[in-house]
């Protein structure tokens, strides 16, 4: 019995209780018939192929979750290529057949996974609320009055309804984001580069990002990790170069006074509110931040000259076929024709000067915990003012690509009205993992299930545990104790006091003849059974840590020092010959001891 | 008595012996008046004005160089501001008298520099040539037919014919180093970002550098050190990430086939080869690569987009003040007016298409050398069809910027005319420091003296010793040894074998019981008086050396290892109690040798 929401864990659990890539692809074929939204795919994937998919599958791998995603079936937005089906941006007259996967697709695929179609969306990516596609408008899977968000608008509503366990979106504005807040999904939106768009159709090249929406932050982050990766034929492809954030003490950055901008919505307004108390419950510490210069940024996107490479991606198309355009998307494109070089340098120059004045921010905070969007409207208003409430959605996602930020987008629980809010924590380039547990947390605290299921638990196989910051512990026990002659090595490092504690009861520590600052020797002696030793933890940077190890002379060394608590962490040793005939003060508890008895004597 | 070129060791040495600053700004004052060039300044500071500079600086630091660059005479390019002194980058109704220096001018006298004059330049820093100016154009030291080169020309002659110390240019396609090419200077072209541009008129603000020209790559660094760091107020300002180059075996990328272009100047060819030939005598790996995508970066600069950026620095001046510019200046920036943003983004995306292609030559080359300038012209020459001859000059120079990257030219002798030739060192972003040592070699071994002194020995005191290159050396004993379970763990982590050699005789080795997969314990036993153990040494990068040595399970730990050359060097070492009982092998010469006979038994 499958749940309503295919999330990976629910998947992988029926794989394992018999069920085949076979009975999944039936249950998707069903589910896809049963579905009251015509507006979500451009292009399904016919039944017969999809079963065709499943035994080739399969035949290729036999073994139940053999693969990473193994039968694990997902929807691709229609700017996306997946060879076979037609590609469209949701303009009919540019439709063409790709014969080759994108290079996301193919390495989804290979891991496992199924393409069952290719989604509607805001037509060549351009909008946030899904009305502007001549396929017909998605809706919000909670009201079928409201907009679904966009551009990625079907791929969000074939997860958000189970159709598929995750699909692919764009994200240039918040295409990846607005609609996982719509739909109470999760939005992985990465650092831009880190997955490739060869095989993408282009919004603005430069700040393009491939997104997924998946039901929990954990399957996003275990879905971008087999798509992820260099590709040399995409020019805008970085190599990841991981980034961290504090495992505890986290600072979280909120809007504050006149920054507060939620266009009368009460509702996602309390829905923030609440999201930055569970953020404080949480452990973090919440301060406030400048959102002036991330919102300048975001106009930046429209207003500037960002809007010409959406121009340069359809020069040609545009020239010839005019008329087949959305009138709407038509207009915006058609206004980068004025803009000069000129412009696009001062453009370019003004998001410098911004960025430099967001880096002040970033001093401020670790993350930013924003809104996804700030509200929400029906399609009917929407095609009322469809410019002016389209640049309302993308309030707080605009800037995140133009300034080199990861995003992930999160449910942040439902309104009196029924309708879900979503809050989105930001962080620098290549905080990608790192900002993954506060995510999930954050999802989780929120009790608002996953997709259109507002019940459904989030599987507890789906957590993400704080990720490795760097660091690396080590014990030590003399000279770079606290307010000792040799600690200034340790601080001047960028280390940090983790704890002061005790070695296990079978060391014994020494007096170095001959040093110069006195130094210990500890020395371990199995089944001596003494009271341990006081001894300090450190944690430093690895790379400080290995400079450290470098540095240090003989007989001392690194291995590993049992503590009392039962763990084993590095710390300092000595070599034994050098203790031969040296004064033996275990009796005293430690190196701190001994020196305060000498100095007093 | 002072040399004829100023280099720091000679003026440190003068102040040393006596000399005080008031004595070498009348050293200045004299050589000035005698100066047979008329075109150098357009702005020289008046004596009086020198002598009070020079008093001041007695009176705020009045030990001899009690400062970093004290009492040293500097020259400064008129597109960067001196407070007091008129800024006119080269076009006198643009004239302004700015308040405040620019930063690096303020870091530079905060360190003890004085300031002897505002130097002529290509209009608007428009130019590799030096005759694009309405003060005149200043010539090669060496020959008075010969162009200066350009942009940066008057600061170019002050320092190669002694009239300061060093001096400040500008460089956007090559205005840094062309002109320390034609007269046989140090040119330090600082990575992007590095040294702040707070305070200089922009030519293309996204790629602009502040240059140094120096007598020597050591006077270079040093002055760079004092005027580099982060800037807030520059938008463009970096923080430094210093980044490596291999210490030894350095892979060294040269021209090859066709990209191989002099243009006829069979003199500079020839002085590249004989660069090159002693670039492999210091030890490098002389290596071909493909300049093909370099050429076409290169050319992007002035037919691509950016030279908008020149246009947008102008604009407002332009619009009222056409007639006041030099007629080829205003023609290029002319040229920058029917780009559109579109064409903007679009060279943009070409550009990263073509970094990612030089990319896959930065696999092969570590460092390229190339000439800094293929030939030279005469000024009548150069008039008579500036815009090809000019373009021609920056062959090899205008894809630095715009690909991020750091270079040093420096001299490399003297063609048959007489007339010096530049090599150029260049590796990618913050390789600033890294590439001294190798540009330093390659200037001594030139032996072709600084500036107009063809004869003068470069001053010992300013040699660039190889700085460390992040790897952390690691002896290693048993199952990380090449071909051993381990070493997998070793090569994973980017390290590379250094050599095998033996450890003192002073070290037992045994088998440790019950490891997995089979370990030797080394023990140093002070007195034994072994044939010593078969180890190997290993360098691995800092952050992946800490990380190794945390995952290291007891009783096994990174002490220091005496080997037989007499080096100490981190490596294995056991903890005594853990060999107690253990099968000695120390005969056996080495881990080696224990597990062939394991096997062979």
């Amino acid at each position: 019995m499958l749940p309503t929401i295919l999330d990976l864990s629910s998947l992988r659990a029926a794989y394992r209780s018999g069920l085949t890539p076979l009975d999944i692809v039936e249950e998707v074929i069903a589910r896809r018939a049963a579905s009251k939204d015509p507006a979500i795919f451009i292009t399904p994937v016919p039944d017969d192929e999809l079963r065709s998919a499943a035994k080739a599958l399969m035949a290729r791998a036999p073994e139940a979750n053999s693969l990473p995603l193994w039968g694990v079936p997902f929807a691709v937005k229609d700017n996306i290529d997946a060879a076979g089906l037609p590609t469209t941006a949701a303009c009919p007259a540019y439709e063409y057949r790709p014969d080759v996967d994108s290079t996301v697709v193919a390495r989804l695929k290979a891991a496992g996974a199924i393409v069952i179609g290719k989604t509607n969306l805001d037509q060549f990516a351009t909008g946030l609320n899904g009305t502007r596609s001549p396929y017909g408008a998605p809706r919000s899977v909670f009201d079928k009055a409201y907009i679904s968000g966009g551009s990625s608008s079907g791929s969000a509503v074939t997860v958000a309804s189970g159709l598929a366990a995750f699909s692919l979106g764009t994200d240039t504005a918040g295409s990846g984001r607005v609609p996982a807040a719509l739909n109470n999904l999760v939005g992985i939106k990465p650092t831009p580069g880190l997955l490739p768009n060869t095989g993408a159709i282009p919004a603005c090249r430069s700040v393009d990002c491939i997104t997924i929406f998946a039901p929990t932050v954990g399957d996003g982050i275990a879905i971008r990790r087999v798509a992820e990766g260099f590709d040399a034929a995409d020019p805008f492809s970085r190599r990841a170069k991981p980034a961290t954030l504090p495992v505890s003490g986290l600072r979280i950055g909120v809007l504050t006074g006149v920054e507060r901008e939620f266009f009368g919505d009460k509702e996602v307004e309390a829905l923030y509110d609440q999201a930055i108390e569970r953020a404080r419950a949480l452990g973090a510490t919440i301060v406030a931040f400048d959102y002036a210069p991330f919102r300048e940024a975001a106009a930046l996107l429209y207003d500037g000259p960002w809007v010409a490479e959406r121009l340069a991606a359809v020069e040609d198309f545009l020239a010839t076929n005019a008329a087949d355009f959305d009138p709407t998307v038509r207009g915006i494109i058609e206004g980068a024709r004025g803009k000069s070089a000129v412009n696009a340098f001062n453009g370019r120059y003004r998001l410098e000067e911004l960025r430099r004045k967001t880096e002040a921010e970033w001093e401020k905070a670790d993350v930013l915990l924003l809104p996804t969007a700030p509200t929400t409207y029906t399609v009917a208003d929407m095609l009322a003012d469809p410019v002016v409430l389209n640049g309302r959605l993308g309030r707080y996602t605009n800037f995140v690509n133009l300034l080199d930020c990861a995003a992930i987008a999160v449910p942040a629980g439902f309104g009196n009205g029924n309708l879900p809010g979503g809050v989105t924590v930001i962080a620098p380039a290549f905080t990608d993992d790192a900002l993954a547990p506060l995510a999930d947390a954050l999802h989780r605290t929120a009790a608002s299930g996953m997709g259109i299921d507002r019940e459904a638990a989030i599987p507890e196989a789906s957590r993400v545990v704080a990720v490795d910051d760097g660091f690396v512990e080590i014990v030590v026990v003399g000279a770079h104790l606290t307010g000792m002659p040799l600690n200034h090595e340790l601080t001047g490092a960028g280390a940090r006091l983790v704890k002061t504690c005790s070695t296990s009861g079978e060391y014994r520590l020494f007096v170095l003849p001959d040093t110069v600052p006195p130094k210990p020797g500890l020395i371990r002696e199995p089944g001596f059974q003494g009271a341990g030793l006081e001894v300090e933890v450190w944690a430093l940077p690895a790379d400080a840590f290995g400079r450290f190890v470098q540095k240090i002379p003989a007989p001392l060394g690194i291995g590993k020092v049992a503590l009392d608590d039962g763990t084993s962490v590095s710390g300092f040793l000595c070599e034994a010959h050098a203790v031969k005939g040296a004064e033996d003060i275990t009796s005293l508890g430690g190196w701190r001891s001994y020196i305060s008895t000498r100095l007093a004597s």
